[in-house]
């Protein structure tokens, strides 16, 4: 840029943002300089906070700011009933539905051979592990209607075969190929009463 | 958010991006938690420098990081034309188009008496007294070919009226009512030859 070298340096760091080109980032700047300078300096803030603040939940590998996360920590969420989803947005999507009250735990992704995500990646034994010791009784596994999911869920269903947990995929509502997260609550609710036992 | 308040700020600050809402935000604080903390944390540096560093050039109006911006500070470009824009971007397209060798004016907007913009906050006096100072021969009005922009030049150039100043206005190739900062440089360079006086 010919007149700023903050300005350049602001534009390519907005790149690092997903789905931000050039002319995206160019105009967030622009926008931010002239009308918007308070947000951004709280967003500089809330930035580096969370970057050097968000680590991982122990227990169920959420986005957490403490070594438990919320859900995790609070005993009345030990139902004996886990939830299995991929991301944080699909965790919040359910939460945002208002009506399941057990534990989770996130994947962060799916098994991908081809990407290199094998089951560490995703931590399953970290996983098979907890339902051991928490004495779980129904695992729901939500991940998402697409080929990666369904292996993932089917791969999970494998490793506890015949150990007597009941485990379920959720219902009829959600598009198939979509993903959780964009899911409207009403369809999430009725993905979730509707849920049936895996038979494959 | 039910797992993090780091995540729940850092969700609600991207929301101050122009075109962005809350599944985006959630999208894009997820992106840089999982794949991109380093993006993040120059991100953040990047914002903090910009909001308190930026300021606007005290002779084109452009946002600059000294008091005089590069093209102001830089004698070859005192051609005794100048280029009056609406925005930043405008001037960038400009510059990346590559043939024009005169300065600019930011005016920083248009002209627009119902949100309250009149002469004085796109800074006409300023540009008027700068016309006089430096014995300005041509004035470029490259204003956005929309209502505004329109009436913008047109206002300009009737402030000028009798002075002996050749006003301009760019040719062909900008199509009606579309952006400046969108019209690649090829267009951009047509238009700048294909220049013609403003006779209304
Ligand atoms: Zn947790
Ligand atoms: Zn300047």
């Amino acid at each position: 840029m010919a007149f700023s070298p903050l300005v350049d340096e602001l534009v390519d760091s907005l790149r690092c943002l997903p789905g931000v080109g050039q002319k995206t980032a160019q105009r967030m700047a622009f926008h931010l300089l002239e009308r918007g300078r308070s947000g951004g300096t709280r967003l500089s803030e809330a930035l580096s906070q969370a970057m050097t603040g968000v680590r991982r939940c122990e227990c169920c590998q959420n986005f957490s700011d403490t070594e438990l996360c919320g859900i995790c920590e609070n005993p009345q969420r030990r139902t004996g009933t886990l939830c299995v989803v991929e991301s944080p947005s699909d965790l919040l999507a359910i939460e945002q539905a208002g009506d399941y009250r057990g534990g989770y735990f996130v994947l962060m992704g799916h098994l991908s051979p081809i990407d290199g995500v094998g089951p560490e990646q995703i931590g399953i034994e970290r996983l098979l592990k907890r339902i051991r010791e928490e004495g779980v009784t129904e695992l729901i596994l939500a991940t998402n209607p697409t080929v990666e999911g369904e292996a993932t869920a089917h791969y999970i269903a494998d490793r506890l075969d015949g150990q007597g947990i009941l485990i379920t995929r959720l219902a009829h509502g959600i598009p198939v190929g979509g993903e959780l997260g964009y899911v409207d609550g009403f369809t999430l609710t009725h993905a979730f009463r509707g849920r049936k036992p895996l038979s494959d």
